[in-house]
């Protein structure tokens, strides 16, 4: 029990177990082992079939009052060349105050922090009013169907939906307390395919060029900002991210160019009404055009309320440091969460993740705990 | 000598010789054999090596006054499927008034002409105060490396340089006497390349698209048309004929784009200007753009003087009508003869050209014999 309260021996500990997307289960194994040993009432939740099986676990303590969910991910990504490494990936060594691993920030050591912070309220004796429970998947730097999505599923049909979730992925871009995620932009990928007819280069108006009228259409779209950015939101952002028509001959008119498009779109926006916009203006300029619209997420925001209030007021207490409510950033599990309780995320520095060398400072492990365990208490459990 | 002033025997007899791009030399040796009849001096002038050897003859006719040249190619397209044919390509059938073959306009049909002109003109004791010659290239519809060039640089050396030539290209868009062209639009082919550096879609400040750069510069490009036209060409065209970047991931900006396209210009234009006006807008919108320009042929005219004049007077003598005087079309030949002399263009009708089933009616090699007896009298040869 003491271990637990020692954020840095427990992420050793999950270091050591390698567990490169999706998660063997080991990882989680260790993690189910540890919270069982703190009174949780631990469900492991593998989903999936043979090569695609995920391992998930929800852990629950306590079943009244509110209801306070961490979420997170015990998979992690490559380690790529181990010899570029400083340090044995998963040697999990501490050299000058210093954590090397795979893991180490994305995020591992995030959720011994919060295992650290529990073991301390529940060490402190505190009668917990409220209930916390731990939403772990193997499955976050995948493709993520058998994961958080599934178990927030299951949680639902086992009427155990939190009243709150804070994600514990890496948020800090580069000192513990400079940012909490409060929000995310939604993201949508599409692919104009214009058809045209082709025709000799010489004779234009014999043909129907498509790639002039994909590039009237990308002028359209391009021409006017989507937005300029809400309180808490940047501006949405459309990237063109590939033309393709692969036309080698020289005096000929293509008979079909194509486009795809990716759109990060803040909380003015909904994926559908994107779509009817691309398909308005595609049907002005290139009627024969074909839009194929792929929504992966939808932006979200979770009005600061009282939890996240605690949250910003921990992290203060704790660093010193007052935190920006920003949704910058690519996506995490946390656009799924959203569809069922408030959800916002704080947790280590993200400086070094995805890359050789991955580390996390002892003392930042350790005011992570704190500003935790200060959360768990604000929030009354 | 008979059968020369009859162009429909002439041009049966040069169909018969089946000669795809380049001409084996068959049908050559024939028409050479023709002019040495009519009094020729013929030289027959093979240039390339191997695979490349392209037949090439060049044939003169009286030595002072003014030089009238005819040039040609006997080279034809391949047939395609022979058993789409009505007739077989190479069987020169007459049926009802029409005769069919690979060749018949384009152009075995209006060197057919020119002979039974010229053969008239020599049958009527003319005593020819001028000079008539035939350049006549196995490789126009081919790469034409070793064609019209080669043998207008050996003319050049030979001091055989002509005063006026007449390319008998099939110019008619539908009725002998509709068309003739005094002169050609440039043509030039460019690759831009856009060099970007790439990123994570969700961060497009932390990269540099190289799709937007290549879409802002296109869109300056096109934004003003080149000209209006001028009084014998129609107004410059841009095309954009392939776009590439084959980004297949969703979430990454991409590293480089590319562009190809054409522009067809007329007389307001040099190839040279445009390639300046490409580089600098590519300049202003991505410094980082590599521009390739190639130019395939600079555009000419022919100030219609009085060879022009004596050829439309034929024209409407023979059919009645009165031709306009164009440019548009595609690049023949007449691009490289142009840097040596004045030069027009008038043929059969193109209608049926590169297609199964090529035809000429029997009235139109008539007329059109009669059309090059009128001018070569016209014009005093």
């Amino acid at each position: 029990m003491q271990t637990l309260t020692d954020p840095v021996a427990v992420a050793r500990a999950l270091i050591r177990q390698p567990s490169v997307t999706p998660d063997p289960g080991g990882c989680q194994q260790l993690l189910g082992d540890m919270l069982a040993q703190l009174g949780f009432a631990v469900t492991h939740l593998p989903f999936g079939e043979g090569a695609e099986r995920t391992p998930n676990l929800f852990a629950r303590l306590g079943g009244q009052g509110p209801h306070i969910c961490y979420a997170g991910h015990t998979d992690v990504v490559p380690p790529g060349a181990e010899e570029d490494w400083r340090f044995p990936p998963y040697a999990a060594e501490c050299v000058d105050g210093v954590l090397y691993g795979r893991g180490a920030c994305d995020m591992k050591g995030g959720i011994a922090a919060f295992v650290a912070a529990v073991a301390r309220r529940v060490a402190q004796g505190a009668a917990l009013d409220g209930s916390i429970s731990f939403l772990i998947t193997g499955d976050e730097e995948g493709p993520a169907t058998y994961g958080t999505r599934k178990v927030l599923e299951w949680m639902q049909a086992q009427d155990q939906v939190p009243d709150y979730c804070l994600v514990g992925e890496p948020t800090n871009p580069k000192v513990l307390g400079d940012m909490v995620k409060v929000g995310r932009r939604g993201s949508l990928n599409a692919r104009i395919i214009v058809q045209g007819t082709q025709g000799h280069v010489a004779y234009p108006h014999r043909a129907d060029n498509p790639v002039h009228r994909l590039l009237t259409v990308l002028e359209a779209l391009r021409a006017t900002p989507l937005d300029n950015g809400t309180q808490y939101f940047e501006p949405s952002s459309l990237q063109v991210t590939s033309l393709d028509v692969g036309n080698g001959a020289t005096n000929v008119i293509p008979a079909q160019a194509e486009a795809r498009l990716n759109i990060r779109f803040n909380d003015l926006h909904t994926g559908a009404a994107l779509q009817g916009w691309l398909e308005t203006v595609c049907r002005q300029h290139a009627p024969r055009a074909r839009v194929e619209v792929q929504v992966s997420g939808e932006s979200f925001l979770t009005a600061p309320g009282e939890e996240t209030h605690q949250l910003v007021q921990a992290i203060k207490q704790v660093t010193g440091r007052e935190p920006c409510l920003d949704t910058g950033g690519g996506t995490s599990d946390a656009r799924f969460i959203a569809q069922y309780c408030p959800v916002s995320e704080f947790g280590l520095v993200g400086a070094s993740i995805h890359q050789v060398d991955e580390h996390v400072a002892l003392t930042d492990l350790e005011d992570l705990a704190r500003i935790y365990e200060t959360f768990l208490k604000g929030v009354g459990v």
